[in-house]
């Protein structure tokens, strides 16, 4: 069977992994067909955060697309889950997040820019790069704060959203976003219940509505929005009010995640 | 930019499908490192079927996986979402099918088996198969009773999932159908009304429960069942009765997609 990197070698070396070469078992080269890129969006109890990586282009400050989302070719042999998980983890420090596959992105002309092309090719050491490399994206919706410690090596960055029309973005990057932002929407719309594993286990009204507002891009109506979120039985208010807080403490909730399951269970 | 068909070429030629290298504005050539696959799964009424079809080996009718799903290597010049629709017209003759990408299958031993790669290698004319082809597969949930008319060219057929145990199935195509099993199950869970875009606009209760006894493939108890559909204000029942039937003409009930979003509606 063609090997790719008998094609590429010996450009095709690995630069920015660390390799040994001795304990491979199998090809350990990059595939540079496919790559893998994370979105991971977070909540920080005020607004929606995408996960963003910069470029790193020695000597070349003024690069084309500074951020970009996680991500890289995939290595012969690892999957592309085990290729998202590598990648979240090298590019941001962050572990344990529960990354799903969301979509491939196969546009013919996705690697149209030439900057994001000899960024590829300098990065990955390629003598030349594919017509088009299809990038198969994980996204995540978490707690932001479950997940602060970031690396320092490709910057990482918790972007708000609300900021990412005044930033550039590599390749498809920011379809790739609008499309999983619009994905996360869909889903809170279809099932509820992901709200609250973005919240604290112990959430205030007000808190509530910011995920609501945040995700639907939106102002809700205080008095509307309290008066539906109260009328659903999976929604309790405990007997037990905000601590710590300069302002009258509020009322806190919990979700019932057996009443949420009885009302909501199909067959 | 490396053209992959250099490589391959001059082995690398279109066996199946009809090329015109002279009206062909961009590289028309295969993309042998990434595919597609489509898993059309219908209803008829009883049971789910999933439309496969054959391979067409000249002379060797002793092929190891006779059945697959509709699939082949994507081209240069066409996106991943066009490759999927001229797969599935091209395979089964099945137009106008709303097709949904689902996941991407990149394990590193999908083409472990010699069978699979002799027929990719047969089939698209290559001389040798890359490692690893990452397949983008895609998904649609169907009225069988729309999509009848079906190509002989592959002997496309709509297969009982019920029998797929005793089938062989080339490559991991077994696991993308359990896969699209199991997200439609899911999708029903969250989003009932996808069950009443495959059944007719009027309908009994013995259909609508054929089609949930279908999806989670067990049988359910009638009464409950009755009583649970009949207490959802978006099943009503209409003042008319079956008609043309041997047996006792059982009520007829519609889906009110108005009643279904005011009760489900997110904020």
């Amino acid at each position: 069977m063609l090997n790719l990197s008998d094609i590429f070698a010996p450009s095709n070396q690995i630069s920015n992994i660390e390799v040994n070469k001795e304990s491979a078992k199998i090809n350990h080269s990059l595939n540079v067909n496919v790559s893998v890129d994370c979105v991971v969006i977070g909540f920080d109890d005020k607004e929606l955060n995408v996960l963003l990586i910069k470029r790193l282009q020695a000597g070349d400050e003024k690069a084309y697309s500074p951020y970009k989302l996680p991500g890289s070719p995939i290595y012969m042999d690892e999957s592309l889950d085990d290729a998202a998980k590598r990648v979240l983890v090298d590019c941001t420090g962050l572990k344990y997040v529960s990354l799903e596959q969301f979509r491939a992105y196969g546009e013919i002309d996705r690697l149209r820019r030439a900057e994001d092309v000899q960024w590829l090719e300098r990065t990955h050491g390629l003598a030349s790069t594919p017509e088009r490399i299809v990038s198969i994206s994980y996204i995540a919706f978490v707690r932001q704060k479950k997940f602060r410690q970031l690396t320092e090596t490709y910057q990482a960055t918790w972007m708000p959203v609300s900021k990412l029309d005044d930033i550039d973005l590599a390749f498809d990057h920011r379809q790739i976003i609008t499309d999983a932002i619009r994905k996360i929407r869909r889903d809170v719309e279809v099932q509820p219940s992901i709200v609250f594993e973005i919240l604290p286990r112990k959430f205030t009204m007000l808190q509530l509505r910011a995920v609501y507002e945040t995700i639907h891009g939106e102002k809700l109506d205080i008095r509307n929005f309290h008066k539906k979120m109260t009328n659903l039985k999976y929604i309790v208010q405990l007997d037990e009010l905000e601590k710590d807080v300069p302002h009258r403490a509020a009322h806190l909730y919990k979700f019932d995640r057996v009443v949420y399951k009885r009302l909501r269970g199909s067959i």
